[in-house]
């Protein structure tokens, strides 16, 4: 059975933060004390890893959950299904919806039970859930989906990753530069016109990288010290990932049968720029081969890591000819990869 | 393909706490105003229309992820299955990892990550994900075990539901004294040697229904207005369940080619005494039958409603023979069914 994604849509907030915007932050490190260097140096050595010179973070009225659902009307349309068909909607998030301004996430009900609200689906039979897997939360949703409809228990499905980092973010952290919010939805149908999922693999590693992404107290030792934000062991997560994710992905285009030369974009989870170049390096790498130009679009430049709100916004932005230089054609074969908090890693080798 | 339960646990937290420890409690209305009746006769209603005289509630040192880990080991145990041999850990809950005194709940990493962790599993290809969907989320996981087993993705699948109420709830709300602690967990596996699903149904209802059980801020007007606590519209959910849970039920039941008469027991969501009875009654009424005697175990006199921990405790208690008069033999069909936040719906025909 050939299932595949039959539509797309994003939802881009239009707060624009640009890096200049960080000049005047007071950047602490994990003891509380002031760096050495002013913040123009910081702010320049993070673009030059990270990639990152701007990001978008959601007007204060709206929560993950809209973010979603505006994401989801899009796909839905895009797709040209009836809403009322959908089967499952799958929400993937980390944080649950957050009130601009409050520290407590809010998660009842489900995010999935609210975009399902806000489209007005009556349809008792559309299942709505909730999935948290960190970063790789959206691709994992389309695995799920793919289970769903492979069983039998499904024919359309509605997988959405969303997120508003910017409400768990601790100021007095640089790595808080990272972070944005956003959110990516796509249809998922049974015997597709095009589009076919030909492989996937997915891995948590929970030993000692368990806590590799983690939430604890502001840097600030005057802030309050029972609100926690996003926390990271960056240099941790760099090596982690360039270790594991090639890998994982080569298994997934291997039991796929495809072969490397007919790959034709990767779109990676837009973590860090440096990151995502190094792991898809060593990816060819382990084919013996360079990694060709333009094979791997990136919105981080503009958009920021908005977690498991990037592949799915990234590839709808492609699909849709709105990334210069980049398109995607039918047939083409494509690979998602992601990795984040867990830590989870997955992959997914599709035929546009 | 037979897919079957082949071990179970639970952990039943130790601090017991009985009605009458409420009777000092300063009871308010959803206006902030205090009840004409002293406590004693609040308590004696409640008891009457909910069945709770007692509720247990985690030790603070314990948190959701660490009552399901106490669960899993168990269950591993009981299932005499290699815990390496997973494919997958999926945790149902629905406020993540809440602190003792604290209101900020914490899924950084996932509750899966964490229990797997401190399973010290170390095969990554047993992927630790949660979910989220109310009360029926234990049940929804074994439904995605399901689907995961049947599409060949998965043959071993450890599926638990964990919840630590007692740290979300409003004391000044009556309705804090129905949430308790707990967490029970189930390992799912193909093949097995007895134990098969015959049957699943799922359902979300988000129009009206959608906000029945929400997060809002105590009824104590002096209290903090931004702290969120789990609230309920106790009357519309009693009148949604009574309604729509016998149907989904018989919808199961009808699908599994199972008839009515076949069926032992019923393993319901401890949510509320009387509201459990009149789903039942109505549930065999629709086959033109009385309930019979003995057929619905409950626990809730002792335990209380701990969410998404009660099916699977109340299931994993009856099999190890922990329930006074209730006992479930090979070849016997029973019935798993719950209702929640979501609100959500779900039951599974099993043939033990």
């Amino acid at each position: 059975m050939k299932i595949g994604i039959t539509g797309t849509g994003s939802y881009i907030p239009s707060i624009i933060t640009k890096n200049d915007d960080f000049l005047e932050h007071e950047f602490l490190g994990t003891d509380g004390t002031t760096f050495g260097n002013d913040n123009a140096v910081i702010i320049e050595k993070f673009k030059a890893i990270t990639g990152i010179s701007e990001r978008r973070y959601a007007n204060p009225e709206l929560k993950t959950s809209d973010l979603g659902y505006l994401a989801s009307e899009k796909a839905i349309e895009d797709a040209g299904i009836n809403k009322e068909d959908l089967d499952y909607i799958i929400f993937a998030h980390n944080f649950g919806d957050l009130t601009y301004g409050k520290n407590q996430g809010d998660t009842l009900p489900s995010l999935a039970t609210r975009v399902k609200h806000l489209l007005k689906i009556k349809n008792p039979k559309c299942v709505a859930y909730d999935m948290l897997f960190g970063c790789p939360g959206w691709i994992e949703g389309v695995i799920q989906a793919y289970a769903f409809i492979k069983s039998g228990m499904a024919k359309k499905c509605l997988v959405i990753g969303g997120e508003t980092l910017s409400r768990v973010l601790d100021e007095h952290d640089r790595d808080s530069m990272i972070y944005s919010d956003g959110a990516g939805a796509a249809i998922i149908e049974a015997d597709p016109v095009s589009g076919a999922i030909l492989g996937h693999s997915s891995a948590t590693y929970a030993n000692e990288e368990a806590y590799y992404l983690f939430f604890d107290k502001t840097y600030n030792n005057e802030g309050c010290p029972d609100t926690r934000y996003i926390k990271m062991h960056g240099r941790k997560i760099y090596e982690f990932a360039c270790t594991h994710v090639p890998q994982a992905m080569a298994a997934c285009l291997n039991e796929s049968g495809v072969h490397i030369d007919e790959v034709k974009k990767i779109f990676i989870h837009q973590a860090n720029e440096k990151m995502d170049e190094a792991i898809i390096k060593r990816f060819y790498r382990l084919y013996n081969k360079q990694a060709p130009e333009g094979i791997m679009p990136m919105s981080i430049h503009k958009l920021g890591n908005s977690s498991v709100a990037t592949v799915p916004t990234l590839y709808d932005l492609v699909s849709k000819g709105e990334i210069d230089d980049h398109e995607v054609k039918k047939g083409d074969v494509v690979i998602f990869a992601s990795v984040g908090a867990g830590m989870n890693i997955n992959a997914i080798v599709y035929r546009y």
